[in-house]
């Protein structure tokens, strides 16, 4: 029979490891043992040890021999006792404080003045009490089962509640079993492609994002460039091309219909069918990523693809945007002949997303949050949009203004040969964004129309408007002047410098 | 100037997508488009309609027209209004009803009568009304840079948090700068080869998890069985074997000192000794798998081995046993010349683990709840653990038990042979087990020793009896008679069947 040790069980003790010698003098081996852990700075300054009770167990030595020790220590000054607060680390005690590298890894760049980078939601508006309320609710409700092993096709109440607001707010068409959670739409691709659910090539949009691409290349896919033109991508071509419709070309593609990314616009309705119809006839699927399918201010609402054909497209989201790009929660919605293959990819249980979150988010659908969040900001977004075009036509008339309809940013059209310059002279302004150029494909042989992509959501609020005065700074003048450089008086007429 | 909508921002109401004809009369339009939505399922029964003022803008059609739809739509019996719960789709309206899949997915087995599957700690004890408290603390104090983009380091409160806990409790020694957070051991093995950092091959322990060989193989890595006796792993053959000291062969080791998975004793201290020497002399690395570190019984506490030589080992924990494997949360502490590359291999962007469950932990862990759930959690296991013992000594006295000084789970010593047909014996009577052939490496040259892997921690309280009821039942009589079919005469003399 094992030993059964005599500390309580309600005993709120904290573990310490201490390693002794397996023969002498207990309290002094204790006292030593300390003296090493405290003197090394492996028990930081201000740590508080455990009750004498529990340590003395932990130990296998009398309660008095660890109280000793503990008063020796206290004695010498490494440790401090004081009612009510337990023993403690001494703040002073640290004579070898701990090692801090002198390099803190790989070197992060610095925080900009200005941040005007894409795909940021403003990170000082996350709604944490509503999402802390959702947690309670949802913790406090759920069932035993969700703290055991966890399911791969995510939470029975997400999924549930997923089908419901897609189908409600995006037009999509699917039952929780077609839903399967996962970290966000590279976690998605990464499943797809690396998991050999899918394999390459992949038709993908002329400018996208340069991280999907990546992923796609490290799972051993080819993507092929698929120019843009003002109605969205050439999907009408998908079905004459030889790389997309011959014997062993694309049969998938990787398309942002609610809003191409970056360029702006919507696909238009005959593109959508041209995407759906080549899918269809090929036996392969439209991807559909609907990064901010929930962001649009002006035009009429423009439903998901997915609803067209449930059975060629798949849809991709997450809360990146919605929410915060630090929640790592995303959905695929899938043609049912893909679902086992993905979650066979996914491994027999779920090594990813948190329940804490899956549940959270299933609350904060269910109750309405997530609709008021989404309402909240896009008001908000809507009226930093606003106040980027009003300085732009007042600082910068000859520059266009695209993509506006929908979506965290906005594309500025420059003269050709500036953008380069343009990002250059932003940089040296503490302004941080992205030339257009980043997010082209490589291979593409759309000729380059340069521009700025213009992430207006990140900036917290107050900053906003130095982030527009440093925008119009680094603009290019109307006659291809050196930008960076317009005339100070044109700023202040206005007062936006003010 | 983009056209400014007119909904107010305080408006609560939901998005609902509706495609509209360009043309023709606008009510009959609007009452068309949600008449089909309801029809079809896409709207299932209970589902809350926005206010007309919402849809209206979103629409772009006049309030009234809304209205109006709802209103003929109510007449209908599609929808109902109700003062004060808004206007919602009937519950009898879905005449045709979402489309279920007639099957679920990959086929997952059902739930067994009695579960005593190892890895797992009961799922009924997971500390929610800790873990909330710990979640709103944390997220009403942390800065708004937690909800942008996340780092992959993981969040420093939590590097900070671990760097004391895992010096305290586990002698480990570390900065926060050596950790880095990631969504379970798995992940980091994952990171650690399928990222380059490290290369196969790598000597393994001759049972272990076939799950990690799984990810490993995936990631091209060949491993090496290292044979086990009554100190542990052979880790002093590692010196001498061609495999483990040639040229060409491993530079790493994957270790569980604290309590070898799935056999169970700790690795004895030459043992430790040996396996730092070798990654000292191969400028190689100890992987310590320290999955279970915090719960141990009698014997005296066992520290990290990376304690002894922070620059040769890597060590890899998780929550997964100590609060729940749904709370997706692990951590690395790495050599300082291996975290460029860990994070390398992540991305620029945190992709996996989510910032509620990061600073929920980084709390749970300084406020001392983390302390507090592993003690309790331990009596209640160790007191499982006894009644297992006590049970065998009873039902069972042949079968030797081991490996029971700690961890949340016991191996059994079945007379030869025994194995396959006592888990199907098992199985028969409800009981979900593990034989120890399951952990076996295929390349093992070891003689395999018949056993059961009794995972005591699983089953919820209430069912642990009628657990080890099964599985006294299960097991093979003391002449190696047919297992299933103990004389049902020693059960009810005990009293335990009862």
């Amino acid at each position: 029979m094992p030993r059964t040790r005599t500390d309580s069980a309600g005993e709120a003790g904290a573990d310490l490891h201490l390693a002794l010698p397996p023969t002498g003098p207990r309290r002094a081996a204790v006292a030593s043992a300390l003296r090493e852990a405290v003197r090394t700075g492996r028990l930081a300054p201000g740590t508080r040890l455990p009750p004498y009770r529990s340590l003395a167990a932990d130990l296998g030595v009398a309660r008095n021999t660890v109280a000793d020790a503990y008063a020796e220590l206290v004695a010498e000054g490494w440790l401090t006792a004081r009612q009510g607060s337990g023993t403690r680390v001494a703040e002073r005690a640290a004579a070898k404080a701990p090692r801090v590298p002198k390099k803190a890894g790989p070197s992060r760049p610095g925080r900009p003045a200005h941040d005007l980078r894409q795909g940021q939601p403003d990170a000082t508006s996350f709604p944490r009490a509503a999402w802390t309320a959702s947690v309670r609710r949802a913790l406090s409700a759920a069932p035993h089962d969700a703290f055991g092993p966890p399911d791969p096709r995510g939470r029975p109440e997400l999924r549930q509640a997923l089908a419901g607001y897609l189908a409600r707010a995006r037009g999509v068409c699917a039952s929780p079993e077609q839903i399967v959670v996962c970290a966000g739409v590279a976690h998605g691709l990464r499943l797809l492609f690396g998991g050999g659910v899918l394999t390459g090539p992949l038709a993908v949009e002329a400018y996208g994002l340069p991280f999907h691409r990546g992923i796609l290349t490290d799972a051993g896919v080819r993507t092929l460039p698929l120019e843009l033109d003002e109605h969205g991508a050439r999907t009408d071509l998908l079905a004459t091309r030889p790389e997309t419709s011959g014997r062993r070309g694309a049969r998938a593609v990787l398309l942002t219909p609610a809003h191409q990314f970056p360029t702006g616009g919507p696909l238009h309705a005959p593109r959508r069918a041209a995407a759906v119809d080549w899918a269809r006839a090929r036996g392969g699927v439209v991807l559909e990523d609907d990064y901010d399918g929930e962001f649009r201010y002006d035009r009429e609402p423009v439903g998901a693809v997915q609803g067209l054909d449930p059975d060629h497209v798949v849809l991709l989201g997450s809360v990146s945007k919605s929410l915060s790009p630090a929640v790592r929660l995303g959905w695929m919605v899938l043609p049912e002949r893909l679902v086992d293959g993905v979650l066979a990819a996914k491994g027999l249980r779920e090594a990813w997303t948190g329940v804490t979150d899956q549940l959270a988010l299933a609350d904060f659908l269910t109750s309405g949050q997530y609709d008021r969040h989404v309402r909240r900001m896009r008001q908000r977004y809507r009226a930093r949009r606003d106040r980027l075009v009003t300085a732009l036509a007042a600082h910068a008339p000859h520059i266009e203004v695209t993509g506006i309809a929908a979506g965290l940013h906005a594309v500025l059209r420059l003269p050709p040969g500036t953008e380069t310059a343009t990002v250059d002279a932003a940089r040296r302004l503490g302004l941080a964004l992205d030339g257009l150029a980043d997010f082209r494909h490589p291979d593409s042989r759309q000729p380059h129309r340069d521009g700025l992509v213009v992430g207006h959501a990140t900036p917290p609020e107050h900053r906003y408007r130095a982030a527009l005065d440093a925008l119009c700074r680094a603009l290019p003048g109307p006659e291809g002047g050196r930008p960076g450089h317009p005339p100070a008086r044109a700023l202040d007429h206005t007062g936006l410098s003010t």
